[in-house]
């Protein structure tokens, strides 16, 4: 059972923070859920995921983005978790603002001395079960988003469980690691060199391969964000998506940049979007 | 001249932070401005100055409250200051966050140890001045509001200066700060015992006496606020504005706190309030 550590009322519903001992990581995690004012037990709220960039956790978007307003209006909970385990002491885990803690990047790891970073399992398995203790959520109507890092677990998680998700968006996200160095940094660490493997977690490569239902991928970015050429490249992505089930809506915003002043600018598009979805689920 | 620390395009508008040297504060200040889209040098905006509360700085409102949505819609230009003088290194200016840095309370200081705190003459004086760098701001249309701390100072400095703000609202605000902790605290360290200098900075008592114009002041503030009966007292206040110009519309939120979750929720109300005013002077 997850336990309540603080809570406030937002926009009519409630914002609530978590803390559980997560079997799959091996140590406590945190994460917050907002509980849009429709919610209740014999009407359950479908929820939607929000996935977070390197160095965050799961109060950047609950405090920045603004996501609670839309989110309220349209009646869909909004599932936050951090972006990596805490506390393992692992060496060398806090020395890097792009690797190790805060860092995860939403895989399962394959080196022994990171194989408690299991966050894809975390975030497809272990919260899941985790928040059936909300008897106000529906959890089998759920639509997945995420900034930057968590734009690409959004991305890979969204396109490689399409039958728990049905819908995917995401802000700014690192859609070829493979091909770029936080996504080189972090793949040789957590998986080592054998480049199959790394595919698997390549948002390119699986929308090559993507044989899901058809899905509509909302991708919003800035034209000023300073990692848009050299880490995000959702471009090649949107290429790749080519000819398979998958349509890319890639809204390039004028003059915006990386940071969460662009998110709280169009949050309530990636909101919308899960709406559609959820509600003609 | 305000030089530009960084910058970042929200809501079709421009998050601006400045750093300046302050000559009545004797310190180098930051604070940011919001400039709505439509704000234009031949177009200038009205301004609303938003007012933050203890240990804040201008980024707590910038980054958690989404104001510049309802800004940009409006076409209202938001002013945040600092909360204090910093980096005076005056002994026992660091030790309290209710007191000192970060705690200016928006008064001038009386007491010599504490002559440098002016953010009374800082915010209607020195900062208006420094502001008339931006042709895009019309200064001459400006409304105040404040958070908590900051909606102490909107009170005050709004009732002591109706021709230069022409409407007023706080959220949460020391409405009477002579009669609880906080003020008392604040008051005799920069003013001594003085009280009918305390009088000067109590919007109770100030507003018993005010000859302005009709205001109509909205105050927002939640039930659940954990400061509600021991510090804010708003109550008190809009009972000693019966009889007076001062009609003082308080809106008690069922169930909200302190927060800037809180504040986010109510923020439309209070930059729609200000853009009544604006709009129509």
């Amino acid at each position: 059972m997850a336990q309540e550590q603080k809570a406030a009322k937002i926009f009519g519903g409630w914002n609530r923070r978590y803390k559980h001992t997560s079997d799959v990581l091996g140590c406590d995690m945190t994460f917050t859920v907002f509980f849009p004012p429709a919610a209740t037990e014999s009407k359950p709220a479908p929820v939607l995921y929000f996935l977070s960039g390197l160095t965050c956790t799961d109060e950047n978007v609950t405090t920045k983005s603004g996501i609670q307003r839309k989110a309220a209006e349209e009646g869909i909970a909004i599932i936050a978790p951090d972006t990596s385990p805490r506390g393992l002491k692992i060496e060398g885990d806090s020395e890097s603002w792009d690797f190790g803690e805060g860092a995860g990047f939403y895989l399962n790891a394959t080196q022994p001395k990171w194989k408690q970073y299991r966050m894809l399992d975390y975030i497809v398995k272990e919260l899941p079960s985790v928040l059936k203790q909300f008897k106000q959520l529906d959890l089998s109507k759920a639509s997945i988003t995420g900034h930057s890092m968590g734009g690409h677990g959004a991305l890979t998680i969204g396109l490689k469980h399409p039958d728990m998700y049905q819908s995917i968006s995401a802000f700014s996200p690192i859609s070829n690691p493979m091909n770029v160095p936080w996504g080189q940094k972090a793949f040789s660490g957590y998986l080592g060199d054998d480049k199959e493997t790394w595919k698997q977690y390549d948002a390119t490569e699986l929308v090559r391969k993507y044989e899901g239902p058809p899905r509509n991928i909302i991708i919003t970015v800035g034209t000023k964000d300073d990692f848009l050429d050299n880490q995000l490249k959702p471009d090649v992505f949107a290429m790749a998506a080519a000819g398979t089930n998958v349509s890319v809506d890639l809204k390039l915003q004028e003059g915006y940049d990386h940071s969460y002043f662009f998110i709280s600018s169009f949050i309530d598009d990636h909101v919308a979007h899960a709406a559609r979805a959820l509600k003609s689920s």
